[in-house]
């Protein structure tokens, strides 16, 4: 059966770009199904797009391709790349897309292979110099959809371009992190993960000036506008209002510190 | 064949939430069709996804599944649902979103059958508290679609939660209801239906101030710019602007009064 | 194997509108493969809807159906239609949305065929008088999009409604158009092609008081926050700023005026 395919922008939703790019998946696979993954990235934001490629491509069957085109540099030197990342296949720019999900192969132990695409006989005939994403990389997935395997497009690779990621770190009083994603409901995720926290025992969550005491377990533990901080649906150290927006009422952006304070809760008194 | 799936969330568009709800249902049902009906339904209104679910369905190949996430209470409570109703299936929160649908069914005469979901064998493995969507109802879904009866997914029940309806008033004058939706033209629907309107004969409508004399056929029978009541392509009664916004026109919001004023057209003078 | 279908509408994305197209396509032709080209077209706005239905049409396999429903005039007595265009199928109101497609056919000398739709056993059993996407222009695509032939759902016409076009003019400096497109990166195209521009040689491209010296190759000819002017990818003179947004930057919009200025590059001296 040919392979799902899923597509990842910062194209917008207004100008027909990404149907394009289906018809020209659909032009070498047929049969393939795709799924939007997001096309609001915003303009140019490699980092936005690794870590919504990274939390929602472990949910696809395994052989699932995703094309991922936030490409500042279209045109350019940088590489044009597929990689199969565990069970997942990318297809996308060599930017930094794939940093956050290479981190999680690692640690997952995951199988990695990654090939430059340098076969043009799997690409469009002209290839533009702003519009890869219709030209190169949807015509390699639907290739790959079709049962092309990852040697034929391209040649093994190893020096990925890597973003900076940041740790969470030990402090005296916890652990200290970052936001790294704020949803449309204005609920914040860190980079500290449910296995992080655990060992801490009884905490309190603090960000942009405000102090979560404990974790909920879920949305419904705190009346409607308390704040709560929870593990979300992916294992991260999250921040919300129940039925609000955390992100507006803390004004937070990605990047914000988020700290993790250990209680005393086994002292004597107080 | 695999039936149809269709997904209406608050989810948004720029976080892959539905994206990875879509991996879940072709792990399990590789030969789904889905289709999203909206997801910028706002943030936990019940309500809206309702209305918008009612206006919808009845246009859907007998089978599809309607999967409705709009689901304040995640992880409380509330059951997870499925249901019949009529030639459509719905599987969601059980939480009022199916009010104004089995409302159709009791007046269309449909058939009618409600299952509280509790067949984890149906769901994923492991189950979240904030992301019910992609952990029970997508898979549910799957699972439906791919052939297993709705009673096999959960049990019987006959009590699901109901949002209060109000229908429209005869008065003095005419009738008297309210605004149910306002579409992304601003144009302006009631919960008065053709049906009502009809045998009060000629009429003027009046809504937030303004007074709108007669029933237009359709946009063309007046200029552009000018306000319209009209019976729109779902049998309601609607209010716009030719070629405009009536919405913003108005200052109209959902739950304003719109009243329908019999004239005295056979009165034997002024 | 049942045809492509695209859709692209004015129609927003939070109503379920086009949820709703897609359920009765299904319905008539279960196997058809469905992709949104957009539905973020300004309400009403034609020469909009006929701008991207030309530069995204041409990239889809032979045989795809593009249901273009902005309608302003739904209801009266504008033709329902569909055409073959070359290799692309048209169906939707006659009201200039295939102008800018239908010029592209007379450039690259291709076949026309235009019929009047007036075979409703091809539509919904009920028309309503506001949507005809759904009770027309859908189930005529799908029946389409199943076999059946154009001559079988209307009648043959040679005189559809064409919107003005406005072509670039020679000038002594060299050529004067104007903005076609602002895309959702601020990038902006012109009605002047490659084609129009390569027998000038060196160039200065003026827009909006903006003077941008020379074609650059790509975005990564010059560093972000500068102005370029190049070819887009489909070959369109275009101008926009690295990493940036030209259409906020020059406060463009469509319609604006955009030279070509010849350079006298081989002048004896300055």
């Amino acid at each position: 059966m040919t392979s799902i395919i899923t597509i990842m922008t910062d194209f917008g939703m207004k100008d027909g770009f990404v149907g394009v790019m289906k018809g020209v998946i659909w032009g070498i696979a047929p049969e393939a199904r795709i799924a939007d993954l997001t096309h609001l990235i915003s303009p140019q934001n490699i980092r936005e797009g690794g870590v919504v490629l990274d939390r929602s491509a472990p949910y696809f069957p395994a052989g699932t391709i995703h094309v991922v085109v936030v490409d500042p540099g279209v045109g350019t030197a940088r590489r044009p790349i597929a990689a199969q990342v565990g069970e997942q296949r990318y297809v996308g720019p060599d930017n930094g897309t794939l940093t956050m999900f290479l981190a999680r192969a690692q640690r997952e132990n995951w199988k990695v292979q990654i090939v430059e695409l340098n076969q043009p006989r799997y690409w469009r005939d002209e290839i533009s110099t702003s519009f890869h994403g219709r030209d190169i990389f949807a015509p390699v997935a639907a290739h790959l959809a079709a049962g092309v395997p990852l040697s034929a497009v391209g040649s093994p690779m190893s020096d990925p371009a890597l973003l900076p990621l940041s740790a969470p770190e030990r402090t005296a009083a916890g652990l200290r992190g970052e936001i790294i994603h704020i949803d449309h409901f204005g609920n914040i995720g860190a980079n500290i993960k449910r296995e992080d926290v655990a060992p801490l025992g009884s905490v309190s969550v603090r960000a942009c000036g405000h102090d979560v005491p404990g974790l909920s377990n879920t949305f419904g533990d705190k009346p409607p506008g308390e704040l709560i901080a929870f593990i979300n649906s992916i294992g991260e150290l999250a921040i919300a209002v129940v039925n609000g927006n955390a992100g507006q009422r803390l004004g937070a952006k990605v990047g914000d510190t988020v700290e993790v304070i250990k209680l005393q809760s086994d002292s004597v008194n107080g």
